[in-house]
């Protein structure tokens, strides 16, 4: 099983995996389309069990209110395939919004941030900023991440750290600007459980 | 009245906006060019009343100790128009200092980042660093603004948040900063009202 | 003498300078290349005495316990010159980390992050990003410094600031994550003196 814990989920399939989060039944948002890419030459080749993906896919189904479809990839540190998986999550399947894990080092083999870059019309910078800034309060080494945001066509695409823990370090405080986002690029409607991460929309913005 | 509020100054006329601020009769500065640029659709066709560039022009009156030629341009968000008032205010104006407002958040329209980008020689990141760092202290949003600052030739450009109260959560402190980058692209000696906002400059740059 | 109070360490000669600081007898680290490239046109014309260089020396010294060969040059704010120097430094001594000191600013004889952008194969963000942050503590000013890191090859190299105060301020903080990055791109063990500045490794990357 490539994707553990999936509770209130349905685990199509492990090569091309798609899974439904249903989200609340009182929630004022609209189904939204998830893309998590885990880039892991171990993990694409079942050395070890992937705990990046399992790990954003715990944030999504705590943290959001409206309804989830998420598509997961694992694939190894090669550009090519992390481009390929990036723009057909993002122009085929219709990802409003595509988080990868794995691959930001300094290292040789690290190429998330390069396909990343590749696929992005435009970068955000403040999403790599904000992420090295929070990890920078737990380990020194976080100004070795490269880790970027960007947007290609209506798709936001930032890329988070390998570790489990890094990861929700990070997210629970990067995603309290994504839902506005994904609304600048015309996207469905992210509601969020509050309790868990807040979205920040301006006055006017809100559905609530 | 496309600028309003502007005490202490002379307006020329609308379209091609050029406004005197006198300084302070002690002041050891010397006169300035400063030009405004406001990035927005609806406010270039008239649809509302631009509010960033005379917050913008409201900082310089109140903070600016020695004179200054305030020029003023609102335009629309199309990259040629931006690019065109960015150059044609840095090198036939000869402004020291260009600061825009609007068009720099993750919308396809916002392309006052890509502009600025076109018309600099060299980018300082630390000016949107800081202004992302500044603006996440009021909304997690921040981190989706792409704002820049650069240089072209002897002029600082730097974009500036579009909504009034951002401005000047941000230009108050930014400003600091920029006197001593004038006085390093050779341009005129900006002095400051304290009060406001303190310039920095190294022992022996000081005329004070 | 271009290099001052180097205690512990022997000058072969001036212009092509190489010293060996000998590290602590217990230490379990490996021997490292370190270059230190002073950019200022002054010095090295020898209009006055290299402080920067010496500040990173005396930093190396008391910081590492591993031994190290030290690698230095002062060359003027040329273009060319810089990126030579660093290639040569990277390509044929082998060096494991080149710091420069001078040449940041926005003044347009400042061109040391344009040497070391064209060296570089990747830019590490967060080595900007962070000296910014250390240096906006002491002076609103930081935010126009053009500060870079990035890795050549095998070399990991980055811009401290020119003032021997500024380096010490950042230099300390900064360096934490330098010899876990010099383990990922397969380069000696460093091993530092934890009372001055303790490397970050995670678990199982540190021998002690």
């Amino acid at each position: 099983m490539l994707m553990r814990n999936m509770v209130n989920c349905e685990l199509v399939n492990e090569l091309d995996s798609v899974s439904l989060l249903h989200g609340n039944a009182d929630t004022c948002g609209d189904l939204a389309k998830i893309g998590i890419i885990t880039v892991s030459d171990r993990a694409s080749r079942g050395e070890y069990e992937d705990e990046g993906g399992p790990a954003i896919h715990d944030f999504l189904r705590e943290a959001i209110a409206s309804p989830v479809e998420v598509h997961y990839r694992c694939v190894p540190d090669e550009l090519s395939q992390i481009t390929n998986e990036l723009i057909h999550l993002s122009d085929v399947i219709g990802c409003s919004v595509i988080v990868t894990t794995g691959g930001t080092g300094p290292a040789v083999r690290d190429v998330t941030p390069e396909a990343t870059s590749v696929v992005c019309d435009r970068i955000l910078d403040g999403f790599g900023e904000q992420m090295r800034a929070i990890s920078l309060q737990y380990v020194p080494t976080a100004i070795l991440s490269r880790q970027l945001g960007g947007i290609r066509g209506e798709s936001l695409i930032f890329n988070l750290p390998g570790r489990p823990k890094a990861i929700r370090e990070t997210i629970d405080s990067i995603w309290q600007a994504v839902p506005y986002c994904v609304d600048l690029l015309n996207g469905p409607y992210i509601d969020m459980v509050d309790a868990v991460c807040t979205a920040f929309r301006p006055k006017g913005a809100s559905r609530r």
